[in-house]
């Protein structure tokens, strides 16, 4: 376990009983674990060729906007549903319970794009899954995907596949 | 007008008829002006005592995590109800019709910190002023609220009163 992760807070029963919620908040008002996460992201992709990078609302924007500038490529938010005014791309993904859908704008990656995927969490992978459909669709080429925290016990990983999965801190289990 | 205004992708209708949103995504999506903008952000605030930076889901994390990383102060989030896990302070404040609510944790901010406040947009200031209530219930001090766009003729500077407000770009009507 990287020690970033003592900075990480868990808060047992939330959302509801039975998870351990992992809270980023006290990493993120740590300025030197937030720094040391961020520079972690930027040395493994910082020779990597990137046009842009792609972030999950909400949570995702902090570092994924942060990686991008550090990177001097593009930042393209996903959002939830009729959040972004443009015209826009979705895909739908399933959850334990019901669907959820999530949205990008149709012109905000580029036919032949190296795309870095980034969020904070890598849980079951739906999201995740859904987000490269989206690259993929508009012509991009996704390079990889970055987490803070992969819940490895989800198996999140493995639905991805081929892609290139990278992440800071894993728990193996609840 | 700045000229990152030119950067802004202006979208007439959205999110209802008579509104035009001003889309930041385009400004996001390319690199020199998005490093100009936190460039601004980090120039004026880089010699301002601070303790963190404190913004407002979900917009505000995109600027306001690179600006605490660049400044190497605490990031920490203003929510919608329900998102933060551990213990937190809320505060209702009024839209046009009803009612939001945002929440903090409740141990985010020390007595005494100095805090700079982001968002991404100055609207009425609704939620601006509700942000500075959570961080002075917490006993800090709101050292100034930085505001990638302001909609200056919605008149949210008035409602800050004696605060230090800044924006980079400002629109006088729709």
């Amino acid at each position: 376990m990287h020690k970033l992760a003592e900075s990480i807070r868990s808060v047992p029963g939330f959302p509801k009983p039975g998870i351990v919620f992992r809270d980023i908040t006290t990493l993120l008002n740590d300025p030197a674990a937030f720094n040391e996460a961020l520079s972690i992201f930027h040395n493994r992709y910082k020779n990597t060729p990137l046009d842009r990078v792609v972030a999950v609302e909400s949570r995702g924007f902090i570092f994924g906007a942060a990686l991008a500038n550090l990177l001097q490529v593009g930042f393209v938010p996903i959002r939830k549903p009729g959040k972004l005014p443009a015209q826009t791309l979705h895909e739908e993904y399933e959850l334990e319970y019901g669907r959820d859908t999530i949205e990008i704008h149709a012109d905000a990656v580029k036919r032949g794009d190296r795309i870095l995927i980034h969020d904070d969490l890598l849980a079951t992978g739906g999201t995740s899954v859904a987000a490269c459909r989206l690259i993929e669709r508009m012509g991009g080429s996704v390079v990889g995907l970055a987490f803070l925290i992969e819940l490895s016990f989800l198996h999140g990983r493995q639905r991805l596949g081929n892609y290139d999965v990278f992440s800071i801190i894993q728990y193996e289990s609840e």
